[in-house]
């Protein structure tokens, strides 16, 4: 019977495996194609016809800058991966992607429990409401700690107790494919997953996200480690226009440019004609609605542009 | 903040809501296109000049035995699901769907858990490495129950310690995205399910089939009583050539050929002929090895034409 | 045998069909959901506990700012098209979608070929590689008309030709599968096209764009007319957020803030603090060069901001 | 400006390329994993402890039989193809594939075309809808091969006319993406095409099966050649548990099993059971009746047991 594969079985030192949360890994354990593949690819699409390494450099920029995101598509990464099953419910969501994961039915699942740092344990966020906040007092996390190992092992345990009892005839205990269904999310899954580079960058742009739970942002910065080593012009193009890239929407540029306009027609600075159409129009909630914002939009507006 | 429907909030007797599992449901929201719109698809694309009814539950047999597969994605089927998660860990496998699921980032989970029915607790299956095989005893049984309810109960409990307890200041308690780590799979989760028809028969089909978890069987079967009532010439042809179907590797071919040749040249009976090939061989390990077969799929071999 | 729709057929009075190009067409067969399935998926999945109208316009366009695009998923878009051979090729490129197509195999092609008008008669773009620019003269445009009524008379009547003669046993001409080889690729075909809001959304914005082909922008914008009738909230949010968004790079934004700052530091106008930037560094060069950008990102910059 | 790849560039004596049609080509230019790499990701996820290499050939046929296709989703092909253009147009509904073409709009197109071997002129099939049958006389091929030499060559000449011809201020002709409108679907284009194995063989079913077009069917053929070499075993596999199997509808089935069981109860040969059956019901039209299929699917049934 196969079992999971240990992170201690892991040779780190080999390169192409980072430590991944407590207990897991992300191995890259295959590439096909470069850099070179994506320039390729579009000499043939785009008809560009450069020549010279700093042009090449120029064209995947120029590609990425365009949303030409096709050529992108002719780079595949393969990963060997073992997450908590919570952050494979969300991995899992990215359907453009070939998996192949370890199978609880067929094998008996590890006794290996994501359980975060102490640092990590905080509060229900208060504006955010999908994340996380405040930090806990060291004796609110020394209790959810206490919890969480407790609930990791005890879990376990009777797992153990469900698939291993034996029946007066010598029969195994209750089938695997049921007995799982009472271990926790945090439980480690191990998985082989496949997809192209343009669909990987989108995973990453996604994941690696501050408004992302912070265990899949740091999957996905693994995943972006080793993009960055393979197609290193790719990955600070993608850098540059896609993950640290703004999107500025129609109303965001009517009322920049509008700013922009007032400053050079009355000679004054960016904040001083920002604020003499906030006088103009009486207040703030007047600007947001004539630009047809709404209040949180328009604050992060202001923010953007450090006005507030 | 929302709540997970509960199935006490369901109408059952409209008609589009089964219930599912102990706690759960499957809805039918919405159906775009019907028997009609996989012939009308494929006039244009086949060509068919046929008009009368008749002929039109004629030619949707004939798609689906020809697997002209590409019509059967114009109608579009939308489920409102309840489910547990390790079901749903199967369910979201199937990509080519549209998916929003309950998130318990936003949202508490609910304090509700599948527990098996007293029969459904087998023991591990012997001959098939993933399934459930024996029925246990009526005290192992009892013991498994006890384990499962007791692991729900306590994992909810320690679920909303960690959410509700309250700091000095008032604060919440910890995040929602994290306390949830510690429920276990057999938590109930909620979510919309939109997919063409092709793709839904193909997953009814994989699922549906007595090798898929049973809990999954359950939910395919469910959803392919919808698909009778809305489309019930495509789910006809689907049983015909599609779910019950068989394939005959070129291997059974060769050897079923050679059995039905033989009974015609020898006049013999086809059990005779198959007990010919046998005798002249030698045994059966010279008849499944001459003809490229494992020892396990001649045994399917076998038992398919009951020669055993 | 089946021949292709006419588009004399069509009652484009009854306000589903649009007329497209010369001789084609762009009908909504079948829509499932609306806006409000886009916020019933959302509730679910984020939670929000919104209830009346105003707030569901708002929560749809949260979602489209936020890209939380999963929701635009949960509706589905069926349309029956003509269109030339050549738009099929590129619009067959999105995926994502269902496609039922006539089939040249089965059944004769049209005697319909797109013509363009002869304000569409552009010579080569000089600056955009890929596209048409400066209008040609009366007697070119004359010119180019009649070749291509020709080509496309001639072209016909030779596959007439290829699959009408018989031979002496009263056989039927070449088959047609080879015989339409020789037809051009601006003869019409004809399909189903089903897909769903969020990836006929995305179809729309890069189809619709200035730099697409002037024929496949007028078949996005047809699209877009019905998406507007059906999901006017949904459309709204897509043409402030997504469809006139602009993405500011990392390097623009670098950039821009630096203007910002200086305007707001020395009192200058915006245009001025810009000048002031590229007086300190020496030349234009000097600044892109220091910003990373290339000489034809930073013209974009220029343009955007009105700096040049 | 890009041009195409011309098949005299290729070195087809460097084994990675196949010549094509009468000009084109089938360059296998990158795989990622062979047969190791399904049976790595198999062990992961069917969790067995097979080691031997016998055992990883019973492996990967054991998954191929039971249509464990997942796995199969961890090899990638990389190819780089010529084909033309009504060629593309089938190889393009494959959608699970990332693809880069050569662009018409970017660039000029080649003065090359298929023009079929002279064999290959048949004429419309009368039992195949949408196929080839008789050969053609002589004269009759001459003739259509006349018409098809000389439409390519005027067409193109009329392109080179639209897209060359210069205005009076040295402007250039029309733009390439109207010019090429006029272009026959047998002209060639070139691309790169990406998929995974499973799709891959899926693809080849498909195309290679008698019943696609002819040109697709050595499209087809040429990549098994390629899946062959790197993948021997799975293409083993392949042929004989999908290409070469047979699906047996429920109908089959039930009536497969009637001769046989009659023929073992009556201690009668094959053919004589099927006469039987016949006979006690009346005629054939009463047994295909009886068994629920239509006549054209039991002629099938009996060519395939040679029964007729």
């Amino acid at each position: 019977m196969t079992q999971m594969t240990s992170v201690t079985d892991i040779d780190f030192t080999k390169g192409d495996y980072l430590p991944y949360l407590d207990k897991g890994f992300v191995g890259l354990r295959d590439v096909m194609g470069d850099d070179t593949s994506i320039v390729e690819a579009a000499r043939t699409s785009y008809g560009s016809g450069t020549k010279s390494v700093s042009e090449d450099r120029a064209l995947i920029r120029y590609l990425m800058r365009k949303s030409h995101t096709s050529v992108f598509e002719m780079v595949e990464f393969k990963f060997h991966l073992k997450m908590p099953i919570f952050v494979m419910r969300q991995h899992i969501r990215h359907r453009m992607a070939n998996v192949n994961e370890y199978s609880g039915r067929y094998s008996v699942m590890t006794d290996e429990f994501y359980i975060p740092d102490l640092d990590r344990l905080q509060a229900q966020s208060v504006t955010n409401k999908q994340g996380s906040g405040a930090t806990l007092s060291d004796q609110e996390r020394a209790h959810i700690m206490e919890i969480m190992l407790r609930v990791s092992d005890t879990n376990y345990k009777d797992y153990l107790t469900l698939i291993n009892h034996e029946g007066e005839d010598g029969r195994e205990g209750l089938s695997r494919e049921l007995a799982r269904i009472i271990l926790p999310l945090n439980n480690y899954t191990e998985l082989y997953w496949k997809t192209d580079l343009k669909n990987l960058l989108h995973f990453i742009k996604l994941r690696a996200d501050p408004h992302a739970q912070k265990e899949i942002q740091d999957l996905a910065r693994a995943m972006g480690h080793f993009v960055q080593a393979k197609c290193p012009w790719a990955w600070e193009a993608f850098e540059d226009y896609s993950q640290h890239a703004v999107m500025l929407s129609r109303l965001d540029q009517n009322l920049l440019q509008d700013i922009i306009q007032i400053s050079n027609t009355n000679g004054q600075s960016f904040a001083d004609s920002y604020a003499f159409i906030i006088q103009k129009l009486g207040d703030k909630k007047a600007v947001y609605t004539k630009y047809g914002m709404s209040k949180r939009e328009f604050g992060e507006f202001e923010a953007q542009w450090k006005l507030s």
